[in-house]
């Protein structure tokens, strides 16, 4: 038997919804370059792609405007549930029993992109109505004229945001809906595997990713540009880190030996946000430092910036507090899940592998 | 990259815990045979075997009664939760969903023995509270006294069980306690391996077991004898079904090339507790007259009675409905789920297969 932990290495599927090309910095969704939806495509309409293989066409775009903005309103059952879960309870838990409560009858049989909707949708109304009510407010009226990451941060905010935030956050959805195999995706894939429901894939892949070594938490990164705080600490601050040997958070990625194609299109957003908003300038300066030194301290080694270090800045210039950095990082990526789980449900194999016993015997 | 859908054939872990010796039938927990420790240990020290290698003292034992006590009460907050979930849920959602929310900062870092006791003992609560809250009854007070599957009964009924059904319902929860590296285990581990919790990891088994091709549902079983009701129409009913080369539900194991050690200690108990039950009575010989005209149908093929098959007859024996025999069988696995994900922290590689892109390409 082929011993195999980790599966380093071992193709547990074929997949026909996105190539992440480390070799050659490029991450592509069925077809198109990641970054190139993301400078022209709104989140619904990549969902779309993802789902269903080819760009929506004008009549598509709008059904699924309409079915995105119909689905976010928040039944009053799942408010009196997440209103139930105590109230030092972190919101990715939170997102993982909500999304676990919405499981009924109406997600038996294959995933479908309608399901996958109705769950997508609804993450940005839990995380806002939990914070409210949190905080003993009340989330302000559903807008169905916003798009999905509008009505997002207009919950939040209680105002309609600024046309250059919506943008900025909707590329970060873009580019971060997808990534191939990780390992929540694959849990996800573990689980329809078995012909369960969507709510169970993604409830499982939920948990998968608030572990620590799912990566994909730019909180760090937000600490570390605090901690720099002004233009005159970044090369003292870096140097101090890279003579202790200390790794630098946003920087370096397991996959990607050329630029992380995310990073360089969140990069552009920043770089045009920036002039208003002294922090993400300062992102974009202790990028350049930390670039230049990291090639000094790791001659050769090549390592680039990665997707959570923009991200963080975006994040930061959009008004979103640390604590939903991950569960936003859920609400982009359970497109990619819900892509995954109806691949597996229409090529489907049980996914079972084996193990072996190296404990004692009975006489 | 080697291409392996399904991953079989592939180990993706060594493992302490569980040998499933398909070619002998013989299943090994720790070195010890399941069907010797469903004989003479309880379900609470065997889970102790399960996670911790060797068999409890009698300090230990104490020790584990104790704690297992002492965890089935339900809180206040999580009764709140389940009342709030829509009364045409199915009970295995409704698990995932209380589950889910146990989750709290107390289950941070790798999984614990102690972790683990406090999610299966809550298990039986969780299932009788909903059942008497749906039927707007209130579930008797708890008992300190009673073993943990005397107390699932006794939840569930409001009267102290026999003995005897005590014991044919903790030789289930032995036998099935824990079966290798089947989906939902394998889904437990995979989630682990992000160093996520094991509200997490239990949570994705519970989605992973749900799938109607993990097997393990009993619920046919019981048609089937249903079906059949009297001595009379057993052999016109197999003689049918095998004509027309139909499956009997309960005979066959994909692992199993000789008889299932599981059946076969479940049998023993069933044919004890037969001499009252005349249902119970109908399905031994059932069992007899299907074994006996299997191979009559497919001679060679040495097809066998499963664990499902006297699962559900020791389940319908001591009073389970049949909605509660895919819940009964979370609650006795979840001792394996978690022993799986303890193992996995302890030697921990994140589980991240590949996959094999065959979309199209940008020009």
């Amino acid at each position: 038997m082929d011993m195999k932990p980790g599966l380093e290495g071992v193709a547990a599927a074929e997949t026909k919804i996105s190539l992440v090309d480390g070799e050659r910095g490029r991450l592509i969704y069925r077809g198109h370059r990641a970054e190139d939806l993301a400078r022209t495509r709104s989140p619904e309409e990549v969902a779309f792609l993802l789902w269903n293989g080819t760009l929506p066409d004008p009549d598509e775009r709008e059904a699924v405007r309409r079915q995105w903005a119909g689905a976010r309103v928040l039944p009053g059952y799942l408010k009196g549930l997440i209103a139930a879960i105590p109230r030092e309870v972190q919101m990715t838990d939170v997102l993982r029993t909500a999304v676990s409560a919405m499981g009924d009858a109406s997600f038996e049989g294959p995933p479908t992109p309608e399901q996958a909707i109705r769950i997508a949708a609804l993450l940005p109304s839990i995380i806002a109505f939990r914070r409210h009510h949190l905080a003993g407010t009340e989330p302000p009226a559903p807008r169905p004229d916003l798009s999905h990451v509008a009505h997002y941060l207009y919950l939040l905010r209680g105002e309609v945001p600024s046309p250059a935030h919506v943008r900025a956050l909707e590329a970060y959805f873009v580019l971060t809906a997808e990534h191939g195999m990780n390992a929540s995706t694959f849990a996800a894939r573990v689980v329809t595997s078995t012909r369960s429901d969507l709510i169970s894939a993604v409830v499982a892949a939920i948990g998968a990713l608030k572990g620590p070594l799912h990566g994909g938490a730019p909180a760090g990164v937000e600490s570390m540009l605090d901690e720099i705080g002004t233009e005159e600490r970044i090369k003292p601050w870096i140097r101090e880190r890279l003579e202790r040997n200390e790794r630098l958070m946003g920087f370096g990625h397991r996959i990607y030996r050329t630029e992380d194609p995310r990073a360089a299109a969140l990069r552009e957003i920043a770089v045009r946000l920036a002039a208003g908003e002294p922090w993400l300038s300062l992102a974009v300066r202790v990028e350049e430092e930390a670039l230049r030194l990291l090639e000094e301290y790791k001659p050769g080694r090549r390592i680039r910036t990665n997707v959570e270090y923009y991200a963080a800045a975006l994040f930061r210039a959009v008004g979103l507090p640390r604590e939903l950095f991950t569960p936003t990082f859920i609400c982009s990526r359970i497109v990619g899940w819900a892509a995954h789980a109806m691949e597996q449900a229409e090529h489907n194999r049980l996914i079972r592998p084996d193990a072996v016993y190296i404990g004692p015997l009975p006489d």
